[in-house]
């Protein structure tokens, strides 16, 4: 038997739509299963009676038991790091973190010679370097694993936190009852076709929405600024058209059609959900007074979105951190903001990720093949198979 | 039944003498627990005979089971973060350290965001914040609890490993023999009645010093020096006053009077323990010189303390680092000093903490209701009850 | 039974012969352990038959249960510090990063106060500390075993790990075909007596080799530039000559007398393996011109090896981070490089140490002797003893 490719994951663009379903569910199931051991251990809260009732604790996936995921951070990143470093706690295994401070790559040693060497250490690498082109490097010589963390051009990261997301709050869209509380844990909700805005400038974020959201049936409405610095890049560009999604000015008949305009009013028409980011990232900062000027008008607020014609019940969204320049604390404090919920699913999304591409090496298409005939084969079942 | 309120610690004032007890019970315990685990597992060193006779080691709390504590330190604390590090280990649980590199807080993100976010990755947060504003907001807005590392104006982990280590020496103070060894875990011998004096100025180790051992039935003298920027402030003055003890110049007739002096001789006279710590800390550099002539006389020496009329036996702590100007080396290094237990009881006191507070949020007043009742259902037991 | 002494390991020279075989042996055996837990845990690529055949894994040694290494880092090293983590995980125990924005030995404190402190709370202390004195002193007052990491004089875990990817290679040096796979852990691979070429500067990685390749039975050839700061530092000198080992300018009988050189192509005469560093080490940025031209002619290539005279099948090992100027990229990618298992085998070789010597403080003197009954009353065995 030859040796298994490895695999690596540096958009949700490398991931089919059975696949990228795949993680969110099993995001689901492992939250679910994590969050008991998470709780307060309160031995005085609780009577006899209510100890016997409890359900036993099934553990976490402990595909990471013994092994270590190097974190390789170029930049600062509480989010992406510490809800990888806790998801590895669960996981039974340990994340070590590599900050500028500790690594500097490329600089005392080639990118090739680092992503052999710590490849020989560790059983997977989750890098955050700035540039595509180095973790493309980093994942060409690696022995093991390599999932982006960031780069300048995608975030998978952060949309499957999203999709999870707005599985779990499905009812919101369609106007019925949240689900009773069930002791069985059920499979996500699914989700209606919906109508997703995006106002701010062409980032890594919005990169992965342009590659998933359209092939999971949403229909995706974009506005940025007209300079060219905020048009979706080439390379970006090549791989949403290689999924067979068209980018267009022309107002978009199905999710295949992507309508890109520079008004954001125009963009949050019939949305359910309003995502932004901010637009001055780090390493940004002088650019700052222009950019201002750029993103006038671009603020996500009641009136943008009343004036827009976006649906009674938007949606909010945001990868945080939030500055006050692109949503004002209305909507981001208040009813409509998913921003919290949409931070802890960071957590499980990544969890999800490290079981299945670190611990299990189990994305590759040959697997998934794999996994879809022995799910075919199961009788249907609502509970996850055991890890 | 409503979600409990979620509890935090920011200072020893936070919590009454039961519960002051109770950790340091617990510490003492959880130490008994976790010594023989750390001991060498070296095999050759006993014959197959010790084996046999060996007691099985009990597993110490593992409340931390599966989940993580954010450390997050805008200041470098080796003793804090070391001792909550290893603490953690033993508890099952994992710290995660954020420093200064790592995350600024209220700099990229609002305090509030990051307290909600770190607070839906982590199960505790354990802060050293600088300024006690900026604590009370993480602690206002965490969903977790927040427990107060070191703050401008507190710093109960220190006086909780203080009050160990003068149980571990209590014979020292009565003239007693050293307890025998013993199989059985007794519980922490109790301490009589002692007077123990600051020589230093006001800071947050005093400051947890005022509010505790005037409640645990220890008198207190103080010595600053006179200039203003040397007195109580006045958070701290109204927190002490509020638990009904009075700062004063007049020599106090019991526990409940602190006496406050300018004299550093006066401060010691009586004295069975003295307490001291840098004059200088970090951040304070440039007012290096002006603290010297402000501290002239203040050096705990043998000297000082015989002119002052200190007990013949007295004891010295300090919570670390030192430097020379504060303690010299006869007294720092000498039989009179307790400064390394003390220091060794930072994880244990710590452990105690992460354990009732972050593990089993036990630390409430209606949970130490709970805790006293059963306590006093069962019969009088020197084991504790089972982790 | 008095306390035993507390075992600390500066350079190979403080181990004998049989220690240094007994922790390559061992590092062999926690790696063949170790090696099947950190594959794949994919459950679809097997079948059910697949998985009854399956060997049960057996753990590592778990002599770190519980406990914490603090690894005290003054200076940057991916190698040493990865290695270290990832080890310790395997060990059942947590390494805790220290570098030098986290403590800063001898500035806030002094080194006896930051070792006794330190060793209060970890069970060992991993120390990059810069000059060999300060380390010396950290072990004088460490209540616990202090390993060297790497020091301006010694670099011991580094030629253990170069000693153990020898062995694994040693068919290579008899012209015999590699051992064929077998369920059972055999012993490492004994190795004929190599002659082994070091081509650069007198550092610490050299320093080790002089005091361990001749007493195990190993030809040993030097070339360093002529000038004085390129030759070897008299406390190392005293060490070797301490073993009974001679450095001179003749040609060496046999592995007792080392052969030193200003001439590159003398030192590889007859080699089986080329050794070398980078000549510009971190913090030696400045002086990097003149350096360059005093190893004129150091590049090792196959051209320099063939003119020497090396062996035809010479091997070429480099400890990393490697720069263009030592050795050309024909050698450091070709087929003759043994870098990238050297630089795994840095893990196994620091988990050995950090078992017998952290875990189980086994490296004594007087704990080799039992050792060496033990194994001796013990019939001839050839998987290792339980953990």
């Amino acid at each position: 038997m030859p040796a298994p490719r490895v695999p690596h994951i540096m958009t949700l663009a490398d991931l089919t739509v059975p696949q990228i379903n795949k993680v969110i569910t099993h995001a689901h199931y492992q939250r679910a299963t994590s969050l008991p051991w998470l709780a307060p251990a309160t031995r005085l809260s609780k009577d006899a009676d209510d100890k016997k009732k409890e359900q036993p604790k099934r553990m976490p996936s402990q595909s990471l038991f013994n092994k270590s995921i190097a974190l390789l951070f170029n930049k600062r990143s509480t989010r992406t790091r510490v809800s990888a470093e806790t998801a590895s706690v669960l996981l039974g295994g340990r994340a070590l973190f590599l900050g500028r401070e500790d690594i500097q790559l490329g600089v005392n040693e080639t990118v090739r010679d680092s992503a052999r060497v710590i490849g020989g250490f560790c059983q997977g690498i989750f890098a955050r370097v700035g540039e595509q082109a180095e973790i493309d490097e980093l994942a060409q010589y690696s022995p093991v694993p390599v999932l982006n963390a960031l780069s300048d051009l995608w975030h998978p990261t952060q949309i499957l936190a999203d999709i999870l997301t707005l599985h779990d709050h499905a009812h919101l869209f369609t106007d019925s009852p949240p689900p009773p509380p069930s002791k069985r844990i059920n499979p996500p909700a699914p989700l209606p076709p919906l109508t997703i805005a995006w106002v701010g400038d062409s980032n890594n974020i919005l990169h992965d929405m342009l590659v998933s959201y359209p092939r999971l049936g949403h229909k995706l409405r974009v506005a940025t600024p007209g300079k060219e610095e905020y048009q979706c890049p080439r390379l970006v560009r090549e791989r949403v058209e290689g999924l067979g999604i068209e980018i267009g000015k022309e107002e978009g008949k199905g999710p295949g059609q992507i309508f890109w305009t520079e008004d954001p009013r125009e963009a949050v028409k019939g949305a359910d959900v309003v995502v932004t980011d901010t637009w001055v990232s780090m390493g940004q900062e002088e650019q700052k007074a222009q950019r201002l000027r750029d993103f006038a008008g671009y603020q996500v607020t009641e009136a943008l979105c009343r004036e827009g014609g976006a649906k009674d019940n938007w949606k909010f969204m945001h990868c945080l951190p939030r500055k006050g320049e692109e949503v004002d604390d209305e909507v981001f404090y208040g009813p409509r903001s998913l921003v919290f919920p949409e931070s802890d699913n960071r957590k499980w999304t990544i969890m999800a990720l490290f079981d299945l591409l670190f611990g299990k090496w189990e994305l590759h298409p040959e697997q998934l093949y794999k996994l879809e005939k022995k799910m075919a084969s199961k009788s249907e079942s609502t509970t996850e198979d055991s890890q």
